[in-house]
């Protein structure tokens, strides 16, 4: 079914897209800060991406694919599936260009996520995880209203969007350290900004990093072709990461780099975000957290000029502060 | 006592040393980002000074002053007062200058304000704000070893430092909404900060927010000259603001510019901050959040071009969860 509603699945993400994009989105949206770490005496460099405007990285491939759409696209309006920052991505850059989104999304998303992405003038659609299908749902929105969908991560344009951060990490790090990143660690679900800021970053080692049983793409990377999660994967905190399978355009691109695959367990990114408040004063949500908390942990390693993401920071008030309350 | 020590007593702070610190600062440290936040349809700026490396706009004052000492002073070390912020920003500027720092910090100032200082190099010494004079020590520590003393706010370079706020708000404003800003709303200890700000924005229109019971700057702006707290002021929640007396450097500049001060509650504050962790994923401690609280409350008016300061992020963790989980 997704296959049918991309716009055109034969079209290759690449590096001039993603400078593309990178300008498109420089053009509306100041570079979020790139903040030192000192970790063991060493500076890790990490990309605020939670600073936002909707709190999230998603809102580079959101606006990228938008303003890519024809007028007769524009006219039929939008579909996405997400738990909540693509959602929140594209109804961002939907409100912008005057257009219709309609917005799949699991009942027992992040509370903030629902809220905002309906804030943001989305029509949001609610469906059980266990006892509905969003791509019926997405296919009846699609059929009737000839909306065109956004994918949130199998999709060039959306695949480019994201990479524009690692442009901006890039630019950044020679403008701060006065050299480019040797080694890129990123939050990872179904690949879109890890694959995006490899291809912004050809010469730089990458590690994606998910969380504990959603290891998909690891899992892919190590046996040179996409395989599922495994059966019964455990609940997560990780709302944003829970991705069952990646696509082939982001998988290639890693594949190609030669990324690494880590994961990180729930107390590793418990500690994470503990260190991301005390340390950087930031509100990290725990999808957005695997990259430093592999780093914490030692599984990716500090090298001379590590940068990491802190991809996203939605998460619902009151768990934050039982996160922060304890130890 | 402090006038003795004082490098310059009889310079005054003004635009062209502002523009000089803040060429200082553009060299060492990237613009912390001014951030938009929708007020019922109207964006205000928000100046996220909570994102520098100490967590507050104080490595500002404290890098333009330390790099301004001679050599010989330079050899004789320096020694602050301040209940956290100020503390780090001079203990961050003398460790990457290779002096040495003593910082003299109540007791009771926030742990983390302590841990961080102690982390950066310093030597702190603790005092007990009701039995204990802080000056005292202060001129034991200066008079043992010559070390020069850096005011937290009744200093010139100290205020033009904290000025460079205002130049990068100045031009981030242009950058990002295409004016520079009518209306500046500005958190208020001793007035460096405002001060500082007001030198960088000669046209625009400047508020101060202090604590209720700690309104200072308020009281001797509408008496139009230096009047302290009224005795026994309240608790508060904002460490970073509880200044009992301004200085005439920074109550002079703020005067001729027709500052208006304005006192937000705790209750109010905790709001404030509750608003920037939802909407901006920040971190606030309570006297970085005054401003957001005067705007949030009405007491401050939404212009077309308001900018106001989020000035620091220090807050003991298990606090700040406290704070999160109410309401």
């Amino acid at each position: 079914m997704t296959e049918q509603l991309l716009l055109d699945p034969a079209r290759k993400p690449d590096m001039a897209g993603v400078k593309r994009a990178a300008k498109k989105i420089a053009a509306i949206l100041p570079p979020t800060p790139l903040l030192p770490l000192i970790i063991e005496g060493t500076t890790v460099w990490c990309k605020a991406e939670c600073l936002q405007p909707i709190g999230a990285f998603k809102i580079r491939g959101g606006w990228h694919r938008l303003t890519d759409l024809d007028e007769d696209q524009k006219h039929r309006g939008v579909v996405a599936f997400s738990s909540g920052n693509h959602a929140q991505g594209v109804a961002w850059a939907a409100q912008r260009l005057g257009i219709k989104a309609t917005i799949i999304m699991p009942a027992d998303a992040p509370a903030a996520k629902l809220e905002n992405t309906k804030k943001l003038g989305a029509k949001v659609i609610t469906y059980d995880r266990l006892t509905e299908s969003r791509e019926e749902i997405a296919t009846e929105v699609a059929g009737k209203n000839g909306a065109v969908l956004v994918p949130s991560f199998a999709d060039p344009w959306v695949i480019e969007g994201q990479g524009s951060t690692g442009i901006e990490i890039r630019q950044q790090m020679i403008d701060q350290s006065g050299s480019e990143p040797d080694h890129l660690v990123i939050c990872c679900g179904g690949g879109g900004l890890a694959s995006g800021i490899s291809l912004a970053n050809p010469e730089a080692n990458i590690t994606v990093v998910e969380p504990e049983g959603w290891d998909d793409m690891k899992r892919s990377l190590e046996n040179g072709r996409i395989v599922p999660v495994r059966d019964n994967p455990p609940a997560t905190d990780c709302d944003a990461l829970q991705t069952l399978l990646v696509s082939p355009l982001t998988f290639d691109i890693l594949k190609e780099h030669q990324a690494k695959g880590v994961t990180v367990s729930e107390t590793e990114v418990h500690h994470a975000m503990r260190i991301a408040y005390e340390q950087l004063r930031l509100v990290i949500e725990p999808g957005g957290a695997v990259a430093l908390a592999a780093i914490l942990a030692g599984k990716a390693p500090v090298t001379n000029h590590t940068a990491l993401t802190l991809s996203g920071g939605n998460i619902d008030r009151k768990y934050f502060a039982k996160i922060m309350g304890d130890r």
